[in-house]
């Protein structure tokens, strides 16, 4: 569960991407901390972000904005979408001012957006179509780890795309899964993690609830649990906001609101249940109802004790304003 | 997650519990291998267990086999308790052949059944009205840490408690969490961590089911969870179970029936709710109803698979009977 930065390159060696081109869409905290990285390791990187703040960021670190996404695209080897799901990314390739056709003959168009297998596979196959190449690579790490190229990433496509993609994928991932030759299975894999994920934040917030009514100490469940069989990477990782009251958002409500209802329809259409993919939904929407959509996702905790009438720890530069 | 074996002490000090008479009663997967880290440790230990195989295993290990459960604990300093829930606690120590009475005065008697802290509060009471101390000391780590004495164990108590116990928990444990001093509180957070794992094994089970509906190779699956934001230490243990097909009884359906249920009716004691245990709860129930219920409680996987007509991997050894 640890983070290890890349090391740097020696002073005499080329960095890896010195003279390539590359587009990345979408400059917030996961694809600015990737442009970042890209950066770092010598690309010259063209970018856009409807929010000119992100904007403003990624052109101190050395990048180029661009006033629209087909701008940034137009004469880029490699587009790289950090978008937030398959309607932004289909809006971006196909949709009015599509980009597909701004995108050079053979280029290759990565997709990180965390959607639906066959939403993956529909883009993958209308890209190809049009002659460039499609890999489907969701990402999990966060943006400490975007920043310092050590994301975990799970990837599939054509043999042609991965080769294409792998000085990139060198430079943003610590680890690459590499899950399938056809776009929509990597999709897969991530929406079965994102099912976990999502249910270990809620029982992680519904336990921490739980030990504050049963008047324990909270610093000592969080002891505890970390190191007995009880532990998950989400507890480990969320409750620690808890401890500190802090919930500025790491990663929203509404993106487990949007990623569990992905789960939730893969299962109605291949007629799977899912009890507690979708209990754990319904706790988020509870969440999101309360105000709380846009707060970090540890925020479910917060709605157990507003349930509950409970105190849990208040954020300490709150508590000294 | 790793687990380590005790050093061995040198050949020329003494062995830490030689000359101390324990009782152990219960000797099934957990109370057998404390046993056995008792011996190892030099006490004479005496041990009584319903069922005729444990006793015989106990008695080549070097220990004394009782007649009943009131022989074990005559004479005995310290009883260490490793039966299956409080009633059976109860029993052994107020039932009609009740054994407090005949354990010394000031004798230590360690509890480690998973139960509510009300029933924990109340043994610990009674027996200390008796002249005798009370330790509450669930454990957690499984079969193979009990007979390597590296449990993980929670503890809480008096002071005097403690200071009696500690040459057995160095035996028992790589790790002990002093969480109080009265019975009840490490029984709390004993509740907590059960509210977890049992959640954390259903959630496995449904996501790998999931993954195999979705055409998934459940090895890849495994490898990429493992590393990824969406594991959990259940996830990483039963779901190995699942792809050896291997449900031998680790740790069987029936216990997260009962350890559930304590955490449910605590929730209803104090009018807080848990959507996510209760989902969980009623899939151990679905799955002990479907004839598992004394095998591995990665049998929720199996549940989930005969709903959907899934195939998951079958034990080797079965395959090859």
């Amino acid at each position: 569960m640890g983070m290890s930065a890349k090391k740097a390159p020696r002073a005499h060696e080329p960095l890896p991407l010195t003279g390539r081109n590359v587009a990345v869409i979408g400059l917030g905290s996961m694809g600015g901390g990737m442009a970042a990285s890209l950066l770092r390791a010598g690309a010259n990187v063209r970018g856009y972000d409807p929010s000119s703040e992100a904007l403003a960021r990624f052109s101190q670190l050395g990048g180029t904005a661009a006033c629209d996404a087909r701008h940034a695209v137009e004469g880029a080897e490699i587009v790289l979408s950090v978008v937030v799901n398959a309607e932004q990314t289909e809006q971006l390739l196909f949709g009015e001012y599509g980009c597909f056709k701004h995108m050079l003959a053979g280029a290759l168009f990565i997709s990180c957006a965390t959607m639906s297998p066959a939403n993956a596979r529909s883009l993958g196959e209308r890209l190809q179509t049009s002659g460039r190449l499609y890999l489907d690579a969701p990402m999990s790490g966060g943006a400490v780890r975007a920043a310092d190229g050590s994301l975990s990433m799970l990837a599939s496509g054509s043999a042609a795309a991965f080769d294409a993609a792998a000085p990139i994928l060198a430079a943003l991932a610590g680890t690459v899964h590499r899950l399938g030759d056809t776009a929509g299975q990597a999709a897969a894999f991530k929406m079965v993690n994102q099912l976990l994920a999502g249910v270990h934040i809620a029982a992680a917030a519904e336990a921490m609830a739980f030990a504050a009514r049963e008047g324990l100490d909270l610093a000592a469940v969080y002891r505890v649990i970390t190191q007995s069989a009880g532990n998950s990477w989400m507890f480990e990782n969320r409750m620690q906001h808890v401890l500190d009251g802090d919930y500025a958002p790491r990663s929203a409500t509404s993106i487990f609101v949007k990623d569990l209802g992905i789960v939730l329809e893969m299962g109605r259409q291949s007629d799977f249940p899912l009890p507690l993919a979708t209990t754990a939904l319904q706790l988020f929407l509870m969440t999101a109802a309360s105000g709380m959509d846009r707060d970090d996702d540890a925020s479910v905790a917060r709605l157990y004790a507003q349930l509950a009438g409970l105190q849990l720890p208040i954020n300490r530069a709150d508590a000294a304003a």
